[in-house]
């Protein structure tokens, strides 16, 4: 499997940060979809470093996708889509340093035991977080085609360090979505927004970075989505999630925080509003039994500080079986968590489209 | 899929809380490992309901599987394993009631939904919580298959409500998950131990549950397990977790808490000892870029309050479709996240055997 | 994955020949649907050994399915099914030889290579064709739940040795199906069968077995079933029909006969019939790429003779590492081929069942 | 899942006929392999098309792949590989008819029921021979890495209409293998060579096609390979041929000959030569309980004649519905079963590969 996922839609990823080219291939998709490849470009361009004040990396990234095969004219024609985006603006000289000196904290010394001095590790490699560039193109796809029938994910950066956005209220709307999908930085609150841009400023002013969080939402899903067990949503969007690199944990609804409660703080209770079953709290998060239950979907996932830092750090010299230290230079980005937003998004569409298409078949 | 699991060893679990019996499935384990039935049967022990001075519901669940086929005279013998476990301690009538009134965070509302009247929910149906016997037949005997070779897998209760034990030592040891797998309450501190059995106490005596988290562990794998993106340790660990009833959360080495530092803190430097590569501290859990680095495996799991609780609830009457109130009466654990302490462990085992059959094919 | 197949449908099916019990689990199974049993019993007494003057083997089996979970008054309910079928009628003293000298073109060998010593290879094992009673419980579920969808499949014994029954006609009927079921030599011509009776006989007579082939249609499906190169109807179908013990081949459509022929005899010309699109032939089998083309779904296989022979054959002694001879002692039947005929049935009845409960999903 | 196969080793094609590029990724490849492309170059020109003297299409292919990942200075490098092939002798012009009017026996018409008027069924898309060619890249380069282990595939044209190449022998060679590679029309036996093309040439002539079938074999294998019932090697194989366009049967060993023998012809007998176990023939194809038994893996499949032919042809409008001829023009292949041989050598090298990556792990 490796680089893939899914179950009737199945999306891989390919490509070496530093190699001729990455891409995605999207087995399974429905045809007849049109892709407005503009509104696909914008969401691109939301994970696109480039400056924002130094927030994220300054490297240049057109991340513009040439599409292969699986789109004609604009709209899906049942075959496997491929879509490629070129590598162009590399720096491999930066890196040779580190053929021998695995970075702390990054898939180098795991990469080097595993495929032995034939990884291609420049740049990070098959693990470089440019791979979530062509997972952004099928998630972005994906995004569209749920859109059109009504189903809408959004996400916001909702922590940077100790610094917390607010939460999404108990039922986000897609205009809160749109709302924090054209903002810059993806906050609910400005002002939170704005203490954790300092935060980011001021640990790239140390050479250092920062972790952070982000909350997910989905609305508009059927209820009875998922299966029992170990082939639920959680478990799918699970599975899916800690594909992004840097990504270490994944709660849904109140998650760990649900774990220092008692039953009658964390329980939902059911209600009758309009006519229709509800719940007057979402800390399951949408999810019962591993089975959508008509409410949003939410969760967070934790994401660690790059790992790439200016500072000096110790590591090993792997030919000499030796202490060293190591300085990284190039660019890199002091909060993956702040790029990482569409990308969560990305994923969670991708999930969701998987499991609508297979249907609700409880019953069939 | 639904309730299975794996790719080499396929792990599948069937039956119903107050069904005929509950059992498990393992295809693709290999064949001449002999099972010690008593060490399995002391393994199944540590979840089974039955006292604990009022800490666990006072079932009587005997949990004594019936192998029907896989194993002969005490030896794996190739062919897929089943074992199956009678379900005897019924009291359907407790739950007649609920057919209407779905519990709050309960999946009696979602598998109302999926499966419409048909579902047998009776007790919890198949998303009892006692479904997770069967997945420790499996995990027992997975754990005895890894020990054999080295591999060691413990877990502890590292908090319950507000109350956290100590972490696991940078390297714990087998001696470690022997002590605690010994223990009526499985945490490192006995002081902490105390004071979450009376945070346990006073929910119950409150009609009420309490949350908690899980720590686990494994020591022994060897580095380089785990395929890039959506194929690796974390992927498919998290996958098989959250199949366990009341799973929120899961986070690795770090996880949420790794989100709030910086690089400089979280990163783990490399350093050589006894000519052995290693790392100075665990941030990451053994794992960098979804592939074990041969430090200790570790993560943590969230488990929400046990839903069932005796206080009065609001919930919905679905054949009037009009709000009403439920008081659940029978014998309920205050504390799931007790219990599920050897199934996270079962679990965990299930998902490294299968990463461990696979082989380190890198290179081949 | 081992002896389990399947997508949105899984089935799995376990147990060895004289071990406690066989028995078969279904996940995915949709809810709600009602399963006549008694027909189920009807169908699985198709396969069932027990005379038939002499053509079939006398065991006594009784295979009646008992149902653990899945299945609640007569209906299915969503979670995994679980059947289980007791062995009673064991002989494992005729097999006692059998562990050191393998059987010619059994699996005796294979499996003592695979499994070392700890195979339990007794009447065959997990080898055995004993093992096709819960694939018929899984196919006779699927085949009930089908019919419901105006979907039909059925077989005849379409050769034995050199003598061949007639084909299916262009559109087989149901009704045909149902008088093949009813038949106790299921073929369509009466004076073929009664030569091929002859053909088993004399076989038998000469401690020896026979070959033959098996032609299978469904009828009712729609159009558009399948996906493209590698998870088409043929893909599946053949992929899960290898299952069957003895089966060495599988032709769709005209298939080996059609590679003798030119493009201008084997092509099948559209017609317009009734305002519905049809073919006037039907050489392909009603798959074109992979895809039903809503014309009878039409294939088959080929049965080796069965491997175990009252004749005295060639084969080593595995501890020796030396030439000796065999002679096969108990019952087998002359002609696996006419007890498979229900078994095909079964594998096909499953492959489409999933395939239905996924959809049509070119678009969706 | 759709145009990807395997479990360890993923391989999957991508492109349409008249697109932009055609291609293949392969996930899971193990790394530090070195790939001589002149060799791949070699094999994939043995499927090209281009003349033999009118006995393939003239149609130029260069075939020549870009590898865009997982290949770095001729080594595997652990990370997917993707390689691409870009399209340029396009005559779609050709195939603007054909939207409207299906071609009999092609997937036109179930491609137009599945996906709509939104197929891109130019020059046959996604389902065209020409999708072969990416599948002989991954093949080719699974074919290298197997030699290395002493693994070794090879194909003959073993009929064309009425006419039969020789079988293999009993114990095939690499060396040939490598003969019959070597031939520009590969068959053992030239005379049968002759007559064959001679078949081709007359069918040519009278604008039809002619249908053929394939021997393949392949040496070197340990015994022990695949897992019981449904993931035994004849699944696996047969699951993935079938992906092969116009492959309309499979058959090991001696599969439908074998139906029309007795056990005591048709078994094979186990002698001991030269210390090692072996057999006399090899009726089972080296398979025995889906298991490969260390005798060469032999078996059969079918091609059917190429139903695109000159000749004027019934068909129905699809806009119209109403009945029409068709007149299909361009350069096909008249036997499709010549260069298929080598796409058969293909995807067994992937499907072995595969389950070598596996291991033998009955036990482990």
């Amino acid at each position: 499997m490796s680089s893939e996922f899914g179950k009737l839609l199945r999306v891989g990823v390919f490509g070496q940060s530093h190699g001729k080219a990455i891409g995605v291939t999207i087995h399974g998709l429905p045809a007849g979809e049109a892709i407005d490849t503009e509104l696909l470009q914008q969401f691109l361009d939301r994970r696109r470093p480039g400056g924002r004040g130094g927030l994220a990396t300054a490297r240049k990234e057109t991340d513009i996708p040439e599409f292969l095969s699986g789109l004609e004219n604009g709209v899906t024609c049942g075959a496997p889509l491929c879509a490629v985006i070129k590598n162009a603006d590399q720096h491999s000289r930066d890196y040779s340093e580190l053929a021998d000196k695995p970075r702390p904290s990054h898939a180098d010394y795991t990469a080097a035991v595993k495929w032995g001095g034939h990884a291609d590790m420049r740049g990070g490699g098959h693990f470089s977080g440019r791979l979530t560039a062509p997972l952004c193109v099928a998630g972005g796809i994906a995004m569209q085609i749920l859109e059109r029938r009504g189903v809408y994910v959004g996400a916001h950066l909702s922590s940077v360090g100790n610094t917390a956005d607010e939460a999404f209220p108990l039922h986000p709307t897609k205009e809160l979505f749109a709302a924090l999908a054209a903002k810059p930085f993806p906050t609910i609150s400005g002002e939170a927004g704005e203490a954790m841009q300092s935060i980011i400023q001021s640990a790239r002013t140390d050479l250092d970075s920062i972790g952070g969080t982000i909350e997910c939402a989905a609305i508009g899903l059927p209820p009875g989505l998922g299966e029992p067990m170990f082939d639920g949503i959680e478990n799918r969007l699970a599975a899916a999630l800690f594909g992004i690199p840097g990504l270490k944990g994944v709660e849904f609804g109140s998650g760990f925080e649900g774990s220092r409660l008692r039953g009658s703080e964390n329980n939902d209770a059911f209600r009758v509003k309009d006519d229709v079953i509800t719940a007057e709290s979402n800390r399951a998060g949408g999810i019962l039994g591993g089975i959508t239950s008509g409410m949003p979907l939410t969760f967070r996932v934790a994401m660690k500080p790059t790992p790439s830092i200016g500072r000096s750090q110790q590591t090993v010299s792997l030919s000499a079986k030796e202490n060293t230290t190591l300085e990284i230079h190039g660019r890199h980005d002091p909060c993956i968590a702040l790029r990482a937003v569409p990308v969560v998004e990305a994923v969670t569409a991708i999930v969701l489209l998987d499991l609508l298409m297979e249907g609700n078949h409880g019953t069939f």
